[in-house]
Order: structure tokens, then C-alpha cells, then sequence
């Protein structure tokens, strides 16, 4: 039977997420809530679906890419995508929801559908996205993860992690790591700038040593130029690290600078800042220690 | 006048540094407490000098690349280094030192020898000084740094950050980073494994991503195969987190990431693994955890 994808969640890493499988070729049909966000796929030659059950209906994998659990959650059993759903079906989960949402949907659509299902989060942001080069996290059978394989390798680099749910718990192992080493470069910074040293000649004195990184390189940068305009929001990374906490204790585990890193993101936007880039990290910890400073450019601040 | 260099302190690090100044043709006079440390260097083309004083007594520009702050004090102003210092020479130290040594060593060889002063510390380990790839940062007056910069460019890659100190400043920066860093990786990786996924996969899956850093790299793969030889001591890395929290008590800073590594290392060394690798922090943080644990092979530790 010839590979047909419903894509429901066509936002700024749907769209092109959903564009890239369009131009490999495969027959997809899109579904939104706000309709006219999928308009630029469409004219790449998606199918626009009025209804989740509508553009579930006629296939045979089924990809979602929503904001958080509970509206994955709505849109398969209460929105009526499940009911469109195939025995055979396969459905891939790449939005970011707790491991917990992920093998409750996993058990319900293999009791209600008879339908396989692989959690399969993202890595890698809109460049990434755009770039067919996200870091995909798969948590499902062996065998699922061998049939969603190349729908996958369209839009990055899959990995299969462990059985349903251990896609979303290393996505959470992903945002763990960002968010203290969005803390690491901006406590660094800090201290540089108190001590008497260019921040910005430090940063570029350690990039390619033992403490270069993805985080050093780009969000360093926008912390030297105090410019916070996201790139990802900080109340969505609290969201992910309140995430990880939840899955700590749930395994029993305490894991102090996860803990910490939470506080200061909570921090950060109760003093206003969850709008901001998670770069905007420095500026919790500029509030904690004032009137130290990086720099003395003003900031930049996204307008709404 | 032609650059005449005296090396002091030819260890792990020394050796091949010194190597490459030679290689590169400069007349290079090198003094070590253990002689037979040198011979390789010897062998190169480097005289040997029986004391540092006969080192630094022939050189204008003097090099050191000691253990510590007070090794490096007591070789230049008790073991008779500085009397053999003329004026108008440049002292360079390497070495990893706190700030406010560095400060007053610039000091009395300004005062009592009339000589310039550069703190030059490096990150980057054996492998950077054996490729001259080494991250250089540099604390002192621009003129001074400028007279150093083809030496240093020998070795690696020299940024002047700021007055006398702030290399050393920015030297604990990188520690800082590098120090959460690993920890950070640690928790990730004890987080997917008692959740159930395999954390090699784990590890995989998140590299190239926004997660990915030297630390996930390499001490991520030292977690996985739980192969914790140094590399880097964690003893070393101890004394230089303690020397992070001294700087930022220095300037009024709380800096919560930098603390909690600082105790999460003091702890590793309590149990036991300060002659462990770094990524050894691991052991800590699953020493808290019991009996969590990250892959069930044995932990390959130094014999001695």
C-alpha cells in the first residue's frame, strides 16, 4: 500500500516540516486549526483537510506536530482525529509532550484504532526544521521505528532511544542540558564582566576549548549583544524543565542543577521575562546579583 | 634584540608547548624540577638550565607553566627565578592561577625586576598542546600582549581579554562552564536511563542538536562506556571551582550553578574520585541516587 501522510499541526516547524515530505513526494494532506497557516504548503501541493478526521481518514500514517500534551490530547480523541484513524495506521507524535501523555496515547490508539504509534520530538528549531536536519528522538517498537524511518530522514536525523514514551523522556534530557548550560555561559559571563574582563573577548577566548558549545556559540552571542528576541520562548522552556522535574520524580531521581536551572527559568518569568529568549537566562541572574551587568548595551525585547 | 626564551615548568603540558616554540626555531632555555622530563625537548634543540635562575638569566622573554599559584610564587621569588630576570624582559605565566596571584606576581616583577607581566592561561588539554591548538587567554596591557602574540600563536590561539588577571578571570569561566557542563550531561544521561531508554542512543540522538558540546562529546562518551581515567583530574577541577566561588565572592557575585558543581565536586572527591576523570561526576551524581545507574558495565578507574 502506497505511503499517504495526514499532517495535523502546521505551525512554524510543521510548515516546514510538512513541506519537505510534500517535496519528497509523498501525498500529504494537512489539517490546522487556524486554516490559513498551511496555505504556503498547500501551494507546495498538500491536500488542506476542513476537519482532524478528515485528513486522517485517508491515511495510512499520521503525523502530528502540536504545542503540548493536552492539545495533542484534543485533537486525536476529542477533535476527532482517532476516529478517522485506520486499523494499520501508524501514528507519529512529534510535538514535545510528557513522557506520560505519550504512552497514554500509545495504549489508547493501539485499544480504540488498532493503530501502531511512535513518539519522534524534534531537536534543531525552525533552522533545523527548514533544513531537513532535526535531531529526531524515537521512542516506539523496533519495528514501528523501521517503518517510520524514511518518512523521518525527510525532515532529520532519527534515532530510536528505547521503547514508547523514551522518545519524549531524551527530548526532556535535551531541554535539561540546554537550559543549565543557558545558566553555565550566562553565570560565566557575569563573572567576567564583574572581574574586570571584556565578556565578549572571553567568549570568543573559550569558543573551541572544552567549554564550546551549541549554547557558547549562539545563545552566548545574543547574551554579548543583550538581544532577546526568541528563537524559543523561556515560559515554553520552563514548561519542558517543570517537565523534567515531573519525570525525575516519577524515577525517583534528585538532580540538583536540573532543579536549580527550573528555579531560575521560573525566575526569569516572574520577573516578566517569559517572552523573552531562553538566552534572557542572564537576565534572572543580573536580577539576583544587581547591579552587576553583562555589557552596557541596552537590551533588546521582543514588542508583544 | 632576537627573542631568547626560557621555558620553566616542562610537564604533560610543558613539554609539548616548549616543543613547539623550538620547532619553531626560537632559542629556548628549559628548567624543570624533575630534569629528566626535559630530555625530549633536549633532544629537539632546547638547552637545559640547572636552576631557574640560570634559565631566566639568559632569556627576555620567560615563560612558566607550573602546578599552581603558590608553586608558580615560590619558583619565581624563593627558588631565585625573578633575580635572574632583567629589566625589560616579559614574564608570560600559563599557568592556571587565581586572579588576584596573578595580579600581585605582576606586581613585584614590575617593582623589583622592572619587568612586564602577561597571565596567559590555556584550555584545551595534551592534545591542544601537542597541535598548538590550544584556547589562550590573555590578561594584561595591550602593547605587552602584542610583544607576546607571535610567541603564544606558536602554541595556539591568544585572546587578550582585559587588564592583568582576567586570562586567569576568564581561565575560570571556561572551568565554570566546562564543570556544569558535565554535571548537566551526567543528569540527562541517569535521567533517560532509570527512565528507560539507553542512554548511548540518548547521547547520539542529541548530538548536532542545540544539547551538543565538547562535554556531550567527550565526556559524555566516557559516562557511556563508564571509562573514567583522567584526562582531567577531579581534584584539578575542584581546586579551580573553588577558585570560581572565590572570584565571585571577590565581586559580590551569587552565582547558584557554579556553587552547586563546586559542592557536586566536592562530593565526588569525598567519595573518593578526585584522582577519577571529570566525567567521573557521574559517579556522584548516581552516588545520590542509588541505585541508579547509567549502563551495566564495570567503571574502568585509574590504578593509582
Amino acid at each position: 500500500m502506497a505511503t499517504t501522510i495526514a499532517f495535523l499541526g502546521i505551525g512554524l516547524m510543521g510548515e516546514p516540516m510538512s513541506a519537505n515530505l510534500v517535496k519528497a513526494g509523498f501525498p500529504v494532506t494537512v489539517w490546522n486549526r487556524s486554516a490559513a497557516k498551511a496555505d504556503p504548503v498547500v501551494k507546495l501541493g498538500a491536500k488542506r483537510a476542513a476537519t482532524p478526521e478528515a485528513a486522517t481518514s485517508g491515511a495510512n500514517i499520521i503525523i502530528t506536530m502540536l504545542e503540548n500534551g493536552p492539545i495533542v490530547r484534543d485533537v486525536l480523541f476529542e477533535q476527532g482525529a482517532a476516529k478517522g484513524i485506520r486499523a494499520g495506521a501508524l501514528v507519529i507524535d512529534m510535538s514535545s509532550i510528557p513522557p506520560d501523555y505519550a504512552r497514554e496515547h500509545a495504549k489508547r490508539l493501539k485499544a480504540e484504532r488498532k493503530a501502531d504509534y511512535l513518539d519522534a520530538p524534534v531537536s534543531g528549531g525552525t533552522v533545523g526544521a527548514a533544513e531537513a536536519s532535526l535531531a529526531i528522538m524515537a521512542g516506539g517498537e523496533s519495528a514501528v521505528f523501521e517503518r517510520a524511518r524514511s518518512i523521518l530522514e525527510k525532515m532529520g536525523r532519527p534515532t530510536l532511544v528505547g521503547p514508547t514514551g523514551t522518545g519524549q523522556l531524551a527530548k526532556l534530557c535535551n531541554q535539561a542540558i540546554v537550559g543549565i548550560n543557558i545558566i553555565a555561559v550566562a553565570e560565566a559571563l557575569l563573572l567576567a564582566a564583574a572581574g574586570g574582563a571584556d565578556p565578549a573577548a572571553v567568549r570568543k577566548a573559550i569558543t573551541g576549548g572544552f567549554a564550546d558549545s551549541k549554547i557558547l556559540q549562539v545563545h552566548g552571542q545574543r547574551m554579548i549583544e543583550r538581544k532577546f528576541l526568541p528563537g524559543g520562548r523561556s515560559q515554553v522552556h520552563l514548561k519542558d524543565l517543570n517537565s523534567v522535574i515531573d519525570a525525575a520524580n516519577e524515577t525517583k531521581l534528585d538532580l540538583p542543577l536540573s532543579k536549580a536551572t527550573r528555579e531560575i527559568f521560573k525566575y526569569l518569568v516572574d520577573i516578566g521575562g517569559g517572552r523573552y529568549d531562553q538566552s534572557a537566562a542572564l537576565l534572572a541572574i543580573e536580577h539576583m546579583n544587581k547591579p552587576a551587568r553583562v555589557g552596557a548595551a541596552p537590551d533588546i525585547l521582543p514588542k508583544d
